[in-house]
């Protein structure tokens, strides 16, 4: 059985970290489902999934590798082309990935007890995100 | 259901992106399902999957970012080994990935406006390269 | 159909890689299933999850990279709070992901001939690790 929910978040963009796990969990539960996989895909394409221990010292730390790894302060040619000042955007997002896929079993995800489900959404002003949750188990 | 089918296409090398999004849609399109996964993945060492806003400009932002974090002009112990060359097309893609999940209903695939599915060659020469789509749903 | 099994890696942590594509395999064999995908999914926030070429030199320039791009002589705010003395681990773990979803047909995955699935343990001591295996397929 496939059964697909979605989750609407307000984000700041600006690489922000948002934990969902709580409403994954919910879907996954309420799905009636016992045992499968949910893909947490995002649309769009300056935004990523992954997991992390949701904690501020890390939050902080996930951003210090994006400014590191591809930073504002260079040259993009998507802004030069577009105008849109979130050529780092794209970039970031697309090597984080637009999807994760979690097991679970008996209605329940298989995370670590240290490890949340997040969006980052790295675009460069707020948004409305729609996170697509594809439920498929038996 | 599962159906599998599969995409061959040329690629040039040196961290080409190729947009497989129409192909995958009509695999998708013409599986007869309503509702599901479509889990895309890369037989391969050298290549992988992600999503990008394909546009000329990010094409070469992309290109950019790999060059300063996977540089060509540094010792790789792989080539020294197996004199392939190839050693950051090899490191390259395992931090890239080799799958990505896409959910999709009433036979159309999740993904936003500006969103298309690429594989990336970051092989150094050109390859055939087959892509496994694995359509799961109802 | 889906079946759940678990794969137990005593590892060193530190980064290092394990292969476990045998295992895998076994148990995409021993599923019965003919054709679906295989979820590898590993639980906790310091590990991940990806394919590579499973040779000495490529472990070598994989660990490199990881040096270059999350290194650990860095102030990572996570240290300064817990004093675990492994906020490059986080990093790491989020950036590379926790999932990858493999195609398998007529039992056997889609893997390339040189594409091993590799557990990285980017921790700073040994761990027992286990990984998810959701198996989904007919």
């Amino acid at each position: 059985m496939v059964i697909t929910r979605r989750i609407s978040i307000q984000t700041k963009g600006h690489s922000e970290l948002i934990d969902i796990t709580q409403g994954v969990a919910q879907e996954v539960s309420g799905s009636g489902l016992s045992d499968g996989t949910v893909t947490i895909f995002i649309s769009g394409s300056t935004a990523a999934v992954s997991t992390i221990e949701y904690e501020p010292g890390l939050l902080n730390d996930f951003q210090d590798m994006w400014d590191r790894l591809v930073p504002l302060n260079i040259t993009y040619q998507h802004d030069r082309a577009w105008g849109d000042g979130n050529g780092y955007s794209h970039v970031r997002a697309s090597l984080l990935g637009p999807s994760i896929t979690i097991p679970f079993t008996n209605g329940r995800m298989t995370l670590g007890r240290w490890q949340q489900i997040v969006v980052v959404d790295f675009d460069n002003r707020p948004r409305l995100r729609e996170i697509v949750l594809q439920v498929v188990g038996q």
